[in-house]
């Protein structure tokens, strides 16, 4: 026990660098057998040592080790090819004097012996997929000691520094090291709205004008930041045109083979034509998921109207959850199924890379999102509030739906005549989005997981002491195994084995799902803020907690994560920029239409709305939002970031280098015939030469030569012209004339 | 006579490869002399052979021809240059085996070798500029033959081929080829939109929604075509990327030098933040010639409209012309010191390169076409239609200016009330600027000049004619002057020597005015065509003429342009972008507001126009245009283009060579151990070794290393893992034991 938890404390995690799970549960003995060997030798001819451990009833851990020769040779090879592919500046040197760099990138160069093809020098293992199904997880181990301490470090300051991100992608790769930069950034940039926030709320309340352009001009300026601070990141971590390198997806089924005519080489394609066709599938799906969640938002909302303010039959203070359960049962139920939707239609697209496969999906989703977070709020303010008074009345047939329930006489609902708006009823609804939600938000993908890990280990720690137990009375065959314990693990190696066998059983981590919730985050910000100033100091607060309770997730209940290079938080960048625009629209229109000059009528709608006005304002809100995003966009570009700067510096003196060893080469040549750009001139009078070309010319046929004949060196021809110039009744010459 | 001929028909311009002017008019003597020496030793020392004759009176033409050795190590300087920036995909092939590629590169390299700084190895001279300033003009002459022939064959045919434009390339350089290529892609593209619109406009006249939408979409994949063409063609002409090397402007003014960290060089710089500042005042200007120019467009609208409309005096006959004269005569005026203006302000910016210059007066220049252009359409239809029953009582105003010409009695307007809109005003004007505009534009720029400049030559014969005879009666210093002739030129070059005078004496080529009217024509299609589905048509005629005559006029009207490379037509392709967005605009304005189902009111008045759906119209056009640009935008971005492709498939062999001797170096090594993976298990049995192992562990203090010691080889994993396998009471086992 004790060296274990030495071991440990060392954070070598016994010097494993990554462990294959082998699950042999669907398996015959004699099939699981060879599969396993096949395993072993594939691993062990890509240079890689192995142990073997029990894992669950049902598996085995491979423990795999990369021996130092052969892993320098594959961080060789992938300088190489970042070399050629223009990430890296220089040409690395030579394999048996090269080091990575860090984790990171010893753990992907391992990555890439174990996954990449045979061909390419690697094992050629996928994991869940073809001939390697069995292998069900292929991970590194968390490094515990250190994620505690950081935590703790963490929790300790307001902003992390630089040197917290780079440890961050060292340990967990550049595609998590964007994501916590990203969020770093965001929380950084959210000081100045949430203190201006703060202050246009406490001194004009909603809906003013000031913290409505500031927001959107901050959101221009945040965007177009990221995008600068990505290229001075991509450029810190050398990871700068990564996206370059494409890898092919597994999953691809090519069209037909045909042979490339510039490489000569059989591939497999699929015609472009063929996928837009099958992309074009995505306008109706989109159309479904804005019906399908649409009419189910749209109902239970009016359902919630109908309860709340013009029910007054019995059970009213039962009936007024009815729209919250049934809100948040269908919602992520529908929201479930479009994404598998989405998940198959983007199969379908078969697309050639991972990228653009990720980039598709990413799209999909991302309606589905923007449709269950914005939706309600906006069917509030630009369907509830206008037009109440004329929809109201139709909210009637509810009654007919609660008729059978309720006896007549108490089903008295108000007359919808003394219906009144509601006026606060829209920033609730922020409040709620922009608060509540957050908080449930945190709990839901945070605390619950956490708990239900815990719990589930417990319940399966249970079950198998009884099954033990039970095994133990029936079945004599294993007289080693003791009754508590299922494991026969060397003693010193229990803690350890114990660990990686929960590591094991983690769910993969997507950097996308956190991403994708700071995006719908930023979306209410920009779109509905100005209903409510706090807005952005909310998500100040959420957001010190987001990171450090999103690297808590990491490391307590995921695998980790296999270091992955990017340079870009990807199609979420775009994301960012569409919200920011459709903000524009929306911050517009909810100040034209709530803004304090606009009287509300006797019901509490707002009677002041004039249709040309709104539109008036929306148009020129977008345009004047496209002109300053135009302006900013082009100031941010002269700015260059210092990393880039650096970068482009690097560049340049290689590029020097290289041409001045060039011209030295020519310099020296020249040397050697310095006589023909001799500074004497022969010494023949200018007739006598003149004379001589002329005489040449006659006897050349062709014309060019002759005239290049004419004069013999620079020299020659200054004369020629000097006389030319002399000739000349010049100012000077007229003067020395007279 | 005949052999001058003779070398003219071969082509050969006497191997002449360039011509200085130079000219010393402002010098006294000695110093022109001693400049002139200083020139022809630069032009020696880089290698170039020179020929000094007399232009005219106060200039010498200096004939410069690169010697084939140096020429070739130019070449191959700028070749190595263009592969350390990414141009080139391969290491260039040393310099005593290379070739220029063609004319275009040969001219190229032989400008760098005059132009360039003689630290980068060439003679350092800058025309127009600093110590040169006397050098007022650096010219390779015409091949008249080719372009003859070219001309001949061209008017032959509708379309030019990929050879022809890769010709024009050839001889005058990419960026002259960029501009015919666009020329070219954009009259192919112009066959669609004339035929349709001759049908739409044969079948529903004007104003047709399909049209509209048709022409909107055409705009688009046009724009995104040409995106493509670019890249394709860069890829044709090796030029992509060629932006990246930028040319630092010679008149940049450096605020101080400071260290550059990275490179540890001196480096003049001009803060990015004061020059932004400097660029705030674009705004004032764009204000400025906003106001001034629509100052003047919307008063000689007024007056016209006052006077063709309102006015039934006396002279009506001839003061209609009035407003006409006023702006044929004030906009180019106002134009010509506005674009003065912006040159200066452009000055001031300071910019560092001559990309970015460009790039800023494109910007400024297009401000004011902008104006001139489209300002006078846009009042006739979303001022004039819609509020001239407001606006033309006012104009009575004008009467007061005609009072002191005429007496009061004859001075009787029309009754404001009778005023009655034009309601064909709009397309005529339309017409106006699509047909007779352009004829009169390609007669300014192509023929006029023409005659301007024979007609000048011919003025300038008969001066010197009559100059020469009253010189030789006074002066009797030269007689060996001819008194016919000026020049005392050997007979056989007599021909040749005044072709190049002329050609000296003709101005610089600038691309980008050509584009400049091009964008603007499209911007004709985008903006205002539904109102007369014809105008496609025109510029199609037009354009078949319009590419015949740019050629004509280049060989003809201006010096040939030194070979400049481009990979793009640059800023000019932001503003086709921009026209075809407002055109969404405008055209759904137009759309909406003279479409046929809003009556005319008895004024001739559109009545049935509603702000609120105007706007919406617009907002709907609008976006639907966005999506639909984004849509084909992810469209076009799949298909690759031929030449990209190739391209890509190039770098991609050179890439897989690369590796694949990596690989090959480290298989031989591999080879050598083979044993380390061996097949066959060392013979021992399965416990001894695990006992073996324990032992091991026992002495070694390591934990990890134990770790490692347990399992020998893999052969020997997978007796312990099938050990495992075989103890769990999976199904198969299960089975088999039953």
């Amino acid at each position: 026990m004790a060296t274990a938890t030495e071991a440990n404390a060392l954070g070598y995690n016994l010097k494993v660098d990554y462990v294959i799970n082998y699950n042999f549960g669907d398996l015959d003995q004699a099939q699981a057998i060879a599969q396993l060997e096949k395993l072993l030798r594939a691993l062990a001819n890509a240079g890689l040592e192995c142990e073997v451990r029990q894992g669950d009833e049902t598996s085995l851990l491979v423990f795999v080790r990369a021996s130092k020769k052969r892993l320098n040779r594959a961080v060789y090879r992938s300088r190489v090819r970042d070399w050629l592919y223009g990430i890296r500046n220089a040409e690395p040197e030579p394999a048996s004097s090269i080091e990575p760099q860090n984790e990171g990138e010893r753990l992907r160069a391992i990555n890439h012996m174990i996954t990449l093809p045979t061909e390419e020098g690697g094992a050629g293992i996928t994991p869940n997929h073809g001939e390697w199904k069995n292998v069900t997880g292929l991970l590194p181990l968390h490094d515990e000691e250190t994620n505690k301490k950081w935590l703790h470090e963490w929790s300790q300051k307001t902003f992390l520094s630089e040197d917290d991100l780079d440890q961050i992608r060292d340990k967990f790769g550049e595609s998590v090291g964007f994501y916590f930069a990203f969020l770093q950034s965001y929380f950084r940039f959210l000081i100045f709205p949430a203190v201006f926030g703060f202050s246009c709320w406490f001194l004009l309340g909603g809906y003013s004008i000031v913290y409505t352009l500031v927001n959107s001009l901050w959101g221009i300026v945040f965007v177009e930041y990221w995008k600068r601070k990505e290229v001075d990141l991509s450029c810190r971590w050398q990871t700068k045109g990564v996206s370059a390198v494409e890898t092919k997806r597994r999953e691809f089924k090519p069209e037909k083979e045909i042979r490339d005519e510039g490489t000569g080489e059989m591939r497999g394609v699929f015609p472009a034509t063929k996928r837009m066709q099958r992309q074009l599938l995505q306008i109706p799906f989109a159309l479904l998921s804005a019906i399908g969640l649409g009419v189910i938002i749209a109902t239970c909302f009016a359902i919630e109207i109908f309860i709340a303010e013009l029910y007054s039959g019995p059970l009213k203070s039962y009936l007024v959850f009815i729209p919250t359960i049934l809100l948040s049962a269908l919602v992520p139920t529908m929201s479930a199924v479009l994404v598998s939707v989405a998940t198959k239609l983007n199969d379908y697209e078969n697309h050639e890379t991972d990228e653009t496969y990720d980039t598709a999906l990413t799209q999909k989703v991302f309606v589905i999102n923007f449709i269950t977070s914005y939706l309600p709020i906006l069917l509030t303010a630009f369907v509830y509030v206008p037009f109440a008074s004329h929809i109201v009345p139709h909210l009637d047939i509810f009654r007919l739906t609660i008729r059978p329930f309720v006896s007549d006489e108490h089903a008295t609902t108000a007359d919808c005549s003394h219906f009144k708006i509601d006026p606060h009823r829209l920033r609730n609804q922020v409040i709620y989005f922009t608060v509540t939600a957050q908080i449930v938000g945190f709990a839901m993908e945070t605390i619950v997981p956490y708990i239900k890990q815990h719990a589930l280990r417990e319940y399966k720690a249970y079950n198998k002491k009884k099954n033990g137990k039970s095994e133990n009375n029936g079945d004599k065959d294993s007289p080693e195994r003791s009754p508590i314990m299922t494991y026969d693990d060397p003693l010193e190696e229990k803690e350890f084995l114990k660990r990686v066998r929960n590591e094991v059983e983690l769910p993969d981590y997507k950097v996308t799902d956190d991403l994708r919730e700071m995006c719908i985050q930023f979306g209410y910000l920009a779109l509905f803020s100005p209903t409510w100033p706090l807005v952005p100091l909310s998500f100040f607060i959420n957001n010190w907690i987001e990171l450090r309770s999103d690297f808590f997730k990491i490391c307590m209940e995921f695998r980790r994560p296999t270091p992955l290079r990017c340079d870009t938080i990807g199609p979420w960048l775009d994301t960012l920029g569409f919200l920011s625009w459709v903000g524009s629209i929306t911050s517009a229109a909810l100040l034209y239409m709530f803004c304090g000059d606009n009287q509300l009528g006797p019901n509490g709608e707002p009677t002041d709305i004039k249709g040309w006005a709104l539109l008036l304002v929306i148009f020129f809100s977008e345009h004047l939002y496209l002109i300053v995003r135009y302006a900013v966009q082009t100031a941010m570009n002269r700015l260059e970031p210092p990393n880039a700067r650096k970068e482009r510096g690097e560049r340049y003196l290689m590029r020097k280098r290289y041409l001045e060893s060039t011209l030295k080469a020519e310099a020296n040549e020249e040397t050697e015939k310095e006589d023909l750009v001799s500074e004497v001139p022969p010494e023949i009078t200018r007739s006598a030469l003149e004379a001589d070309a002329r005489r040449n010319s006659g006897h050349s046929a062709d014309p060019a030569e002759r005239f290049w004949m004419r004069q013999r060196g620079w020299t020659e021809s200054a004369k020629v012209g000097a006389g030319i110039i002399q000739a000349q009744p010049s100012k000077g010459n007229a003067k020395k004339q007279q």
